[in-house]
Parts: C-alpha cells; structure tokens; sequence
C-alpha cells in the first residue's frame, strides 16, 4: 500500500506537496514571534525586536526550521508581503490626513537629507576610503550599490516599534512615518537607477522623472479619487448582510490598491498607506479598524521572522576566513548608515529630543535596504564577501533601532505601562 | 532600464514572481465572494452558496480570474487549506464535548450508513449496470473508485451552512458535524485502500485496521491530553503582555495540530477540530473565539471560491461531443449520492423533518470528493470521461444542498431575520 495520508491531508497534498510540513512551520514562526515578542518587553525591549529574534533563531544558521527556498519559502515570504501590507494599511487607516499635510514639508526634509546623507557617506566610503577587495568589479558601481543600500528606510520596522510603544500618535511618529513613505517614493528612483546600472543600461534624467512622477502619482491620484468614491462605496457595503462583509472589503481593498500601486510601477506599501488613508475618511472607519487588527496581528509576524530569518550567524563568526575584513565593513557601514539617518533629523526644526527621535526612526533598513543588496549581490556588483557585510549592516540598523526607540522614549517622555 | 517596478514592490519579487498579480486575484477572489454571498442570501439561499457561484464565475471555465496551476494556485490552494482548518477549529471552539458525546452514537449511525449505502449504490452502478464506457480499465476498480467518492462528507460546506443559517447549535447540527467528523475518519481508511489498489497492492485487513486505529486514536488522545493541558497552557499564555498572543497562540495551536494529525497519518480537519475542542475547554474561550471569527472569515471565502472554480462549464454544454453519456452519468451518480446520504439520516431515531435534515446536510462531497476523484484520474482508473462526469456529481451534490437544507429548515421552524 502507498503511504495515503498525505494524499487525504489536504488538496493541496495531491499535488505532491506537503502542506503538513508548512503548516508546522507557520506554527513555529507565530509561537517563536510572542514567545521572543513577550520575553523583549519584559526586559524593557519593543516586541518587535523579539520577533526579528525569532527569526534569527528560526532561521538557516540556527535552528533551521524556516526554509532555505522552494514553495515553503517563497509561500511565507508572500504571507510577509501581505502582512506588511496590513501594517502599513493600519497605519495609514490611523493616520490623520489633514496632520499629514501639516507635517508633510518637514517630513519631506527629513526624508530628502535621510536619502542623500546615507548616499553620500556610502558611496564616498567605498569610492575613495582605504580599504579592501572590490570583488573585481567596478569600484564606482558597487559605491553606488553600497549607497543605494544607506539610503532606504523600512518604514514597518519604524512603525511596529512606535506601535509597539504607544506612540503610533505622536506628533514625531507622524513625520517619521511621512517620511519614510516619501523615502519609498525616492527609493523607488534610486532603485530604477541603480536597477539600470547593474543591467548595463545607461543613465537618463528623463527616465528617473517619469519614475518619480508615476510613484508620487499614483498616491496623490489614489488618495483623492479614493477619499471621493470610498464613502459612498462602504456606505453601500455596510448594507450588505453577509458576514464580516465590512472586514474583508476592507482587506481586499488594501490587496487591491496595493497591487495597483505596483502595477502602475509605484510600491505596494504606497498602495497599503493610501487605502488606510482612503478608508480613514468612511463612516465605518471605526469598525473597519478594530476588526484588520487583530488579522493584521496574525500575517505581520511572518513579515518580521522572515526579516530576521535573513541574518546568518555565522557572519558574526571571527573565526572563519576573512570575517575580520567583513565584520570591519559592516561596522563602517552601520556607523555611516546611522550618522546618516540620525543627521536627518535635524532637518526638524525642533528640539534635541524630537530631532534624535525622528533620526533613529529612520535608521531600519530592514527588508528594503536586502533587496537592494539582494541586486546587487545577483548582478555580479557587490561580491559574497561585500554582500555578507552589507546583510550585516542591514541587520544591524534594523536590530539597534527598537531599543534605541525605547530609551529614547522612556528618557523623554514619562513611560507608558502597556495591558496585554 | 529595466522595469523595476516589480522588483521594488517586495522582496518576493525580487524571486521573479509577481506577487501584485496574485494580490489582485485575492482581492478579485473576497469581493467575488461576498457580492455572490449577498446575493445568494437576498434570494433567500446560504451565503455559502455564493462564493461556491463565485468561484465558477472567477474560473478557468468563465472569467478565468482563478490561476489553473503554478505557485499561484499553490498558494491559494493553502490558503484555502487554512481556511478549511480555522472553519473547522471555529466549530470545535463551538462544539460542547458532552453533547457530542451524547449524539455520538447517532452519529456513528448515520455517518456508518452514510459511507456503505452511497458506496455500495454507486458500485452497482457502475460494476453491473446498463451502460457506458468504462475507459478500457479495470471495470472493477473504476466501480470501487465511483462507490468511493459517493461516500465522501464535505463537513466545511455542510459546517458553513448551518452556519449561515444561524443552526449551528442545533441538534441536528450536531449529529451532522459528529457524523462528518466520523465520515472523515472512514474516508481516511477508505483512502487508504483505493490508493494502494490504484497503485497495484493487495488488500490487507491488517493495514485497513491501523489506519483506522490512528485516525481515531490521534482524535482521541489529541482531546484526552489536550483538555488536560490546555486550560493550564494558556492560563498562562493569558499573562504574556504582547499584543494578539491570545488569538495567535490560537491559530498556531490550530494550524500545529491539524498538522500533527497529518503527520500521525490522521487527516488535517480532524486535528483542526480537534483543536477547537480542545480550546473550547480553556477560561479564555470566549476570547479566544471571538478573536478567531474574523480571522478565519477573511480565509475560508478562499477555499469555498478554489472548490467552485473546479467546475468546468464546458460539462454542462450539451452540444460537446459525448456529452450526452457524461451528462446521464453524472446525472445518475448524482441521484444515488443524494439518496445514498438521504436515507442515513434515518438511522438517527427521529421525526421525518430531523432526518431528513441530517441526511441533506451530509450530500455535499465538496473538496474531499475531488480528491478521490482526482486520485482515479492520475492513477488511470478513470477515464477523461468518467472523471467529469464524478466531478460534476461532486458539484452537483455540493450546490444542492445549502438551498435544500435551507428550505427544510424554512419550512419545519420559524425562518430566522439575520443581521449583517
């Protein structure tokens, strides 16, 4: 008799797949995420940085347990992908439009001196420091890549620790948010540019404004017709009987637009941001809100174990063969990426606190700054060593940013005592 | 330049798979459901039915929304698979163990007569009745294979309509959901058997008794331990301070068990009601099903639309050549699944009305039909044929009985008013 069980297990098994398998890691990934999540904020930390250690621990080069590729990988990346949308999709359903207005030129500094600092400082390093193997590629190319990498800022990352402090409403929160978003719109060009580079296309200002055009675009476009339509549109919906009709409309939405955004060549959490944003403005927004949080709750902690997962301890080995070389460039790197960042700040004009906290809002890479690396790494540009030191710098921001938050807020401001 | 949209738009892109097009057919797939849902409910049939509709609208056959194959497909076919698992962890949450107990006999009963009767009529059929062509194969092992899939109980269709028409704590419901929940484990051991015959092995009673005693084992110990365990386990699980832990510890326990009863050679809707009873045993349960509903209302509508996209339209077109046969049989098969299913609700000792409304809620064969359906197909047990002819029993039973489980309950009680 053949082995039946996996057949009767599931659809999806009589295809030859082992859905059994993925559901146990799916499993893992959620108890890892509150386990590490709950053990981060008793010692004081953001949740968030427990779940990027959970990843760590989960991942290749310890435990094992998330997949290395295959449908397994590629399935939980998807289901990260779809809860960051949430995310940002929250964030924007929380975000007060008119407030955004206001804050918007500053965020615009923040994000503008966030973007050119970090370049700057990154490619300058690489161009002209004293140092070590380019991987036999073009020097300036790889300056450039290693910037581009600087330059980006994971606005989920941001956002979840801000949350996770309770301070989602702060006037700070606000213009890092903004910012960030505006940093998606400018990383959108530097990645066309640096995308035509690796490919051996030449440089045209034409095709870096249309870029930009399309991505600032497609948000104005999107928010305006959205905040027209959208009212008349869940008033109707709301008169639907079908159950958890308001919720899944909301989230099919937030897909939808999303996915829009990427189709019309702008960024998907763009299309996440301005369907919150879209959806702030309906008579249901209340209800449409206490309900895609707790589901966002359930998909973003695959986005921040798989983000954790991509560190590989053993590039923190300094035994192995050339880990001094890549352990010194990362530690550059992370020094430029935060001065760079931290500087920006100071394009509020505010005081000491509010600058700091603004400038290390903006320090995460996380998933933005691996997939520029990830190009660069796959064209040829950057070389494993190079690549292994950027993955490291990308971690790094990403993993000091939460508690330097923290600390920030609990010095500034009185401490908040988060219920359950 | 390259196009870099795509890239940018996340890090699974960056594999060369478009997820914003499969973020669109996951919009497109909970709108569909929830417009055809209302409508269906508006003309007085189950929601459920809608999203069935929905699907064949989407499908290859129609629209061709729905993906016939690759990583997309996979996706929503696990998705679908997880949201079969979150209805039916739903249930369990809902089941009282000792009224389960106190309709188990029953249902033994009717899920008993309600796998031999269906098996045996659809076996006559095929083996000595006035027909057809049997595909040049083994007309004995065709005959078994068609006896098989009558047996099947698509407890998820059946579930959700009761659900819909606010019965689910019903007696009746009860008895239904016991004798699905029975049927699956028949099914399992049924499996067993016509796979190894598909794959040429003998038949051993020694096998058939271990598969049997493992997926009745695996339910068994799973509840036995479970609720021992679980009251205290998320007592503590309570205290834990990060956001959600309570409804993600909820579905990572789901998704964990539905898996281990996969693994442990029992079938994943088991352990996913399992799970529920399990839970509905904790002093949190009233959160904790409260925190599941919405969770799991945005991912069945993906596994009700996959089922209906499996309906071909191009069966139903008479003008096809040899459409005829496969129309009569399908037909035929059709009649013997509904009175094969009809006549074991008369094995629960009741008034006509009761059993009549156990035996229709137990006609839809839904995904688990497919299954073996498709099973006889790879294997060449049944021709191109034949397996539509079964695969439009399959549907046929399906569509059939949410409007005739409605319409008896409409006329034996008083008709409910839902609220949205």
């Amino acid at each position: 008799m053949v082995a039946p069980a996996p057949l009767w297990a599931g659809a999806a098994a009589a295809e030859g797949h082992d859905v059994a398998h993925l559901l146990l890691v799916l499993a893992g990934m959620l108890v890892g995420a509150k386990l590490l999540g709950d053990l981060a904020e008793r010692i004081g930390q953001p949740a968030v940085l427990g779940e990027l250690l959970a990843g760590v621990l989960l991942g290749p080069s310890a435990l094992g347990l998330l997949p290395g590729g295959g449908f397994d990988a590629e399935f939980i990346r998807v289901l990260g992908e779809i809860g960051v949308i949430l995310l940002l999709f929250e964030i924007g359903l929380e975000t007060d439009l008119r407030e955004m207005f206001r804050v918007g030129p500053t965020s615009l500094g923040v994000a503008a001196v966030g973007v050119v600092l970090p370049f700057v400082l990154g490619f300058a390093y690489w161009a002209y420091g004293p140092h070590v193997p380019s991987g036999g590629g073009d020097l300036h190319l790889a300056a450039i890549f290693i910037g581009a990498t600087l330059t980006a800022t994971s606005v989920g990352i941001t956002a979840r620790v801000l949350g996770d402090l309770g301070q989602l409403g702060s006037k700070e929160s606000r213009i890092i948010i903004g910012a960030a978003v505006i940093d998606d719109v400018l990383g959108l060009v530097i990645l066309t540019v640096v995308s035509g580079l690796a490919a051996g296309a030449g440089l045209t200002l034409l095709g870096v404004a249309k870029t930009f055009a399309v991505a600032v675009g497609f948000l104005v476009a999107a928010v305006m017709i959205g905040r027209f339509l959208a009212p008349q549109l869940f008033n109707v919906i709301d008169r639907m009987r079908v159950r958890h009709v308001l919720l899944v409309f909301a989230i099919a939405f937030a897909l939808g637009l999303s996915a829009l955004a990427a189709v019309a060549g702008s960024a998907m959490i763009i299309g996440a941001f301005a369907a919150g944003l879209v959806l702030s403005g309906t008579n249901q927004f209340d209800t449409i809100e206490e309900r895609v949080k707790p589901v966002a709750g359930v998909f973003t902690p695959f986005f921040f174990v798989s983000v954790g997962g991509n560190l590989d301890l053993g590039l923190l080995n300094p035994s192995r063969p050339g880990a001094t070389t890549i352990l010194t460039i990362a530690a550059v790197l992370t020094l430029l990426g935060i001065v760079g960042k931290v500087a920006a700040g100071w394009a509020a004009p505010w005081d000491r606190f509010r600058r700091l906290v603004v400038g290390v809002g903006m320090v995460p890479r996380g998933e933005v700054g691996l997939i520029f690396a990830e190009i660069g790494r796959r064209s040829g540009v950057l070389s494993n060593e190079v690549f292994g030191a950027v993955l490291l710098t990308v971690m790094a921001t990403t993993f000091v940013a939460p508690p330097a938050l923290k600390a920030l807020f609990a010095r500034g401001r009185p401490a908040r005592e988060e219920g359950p």
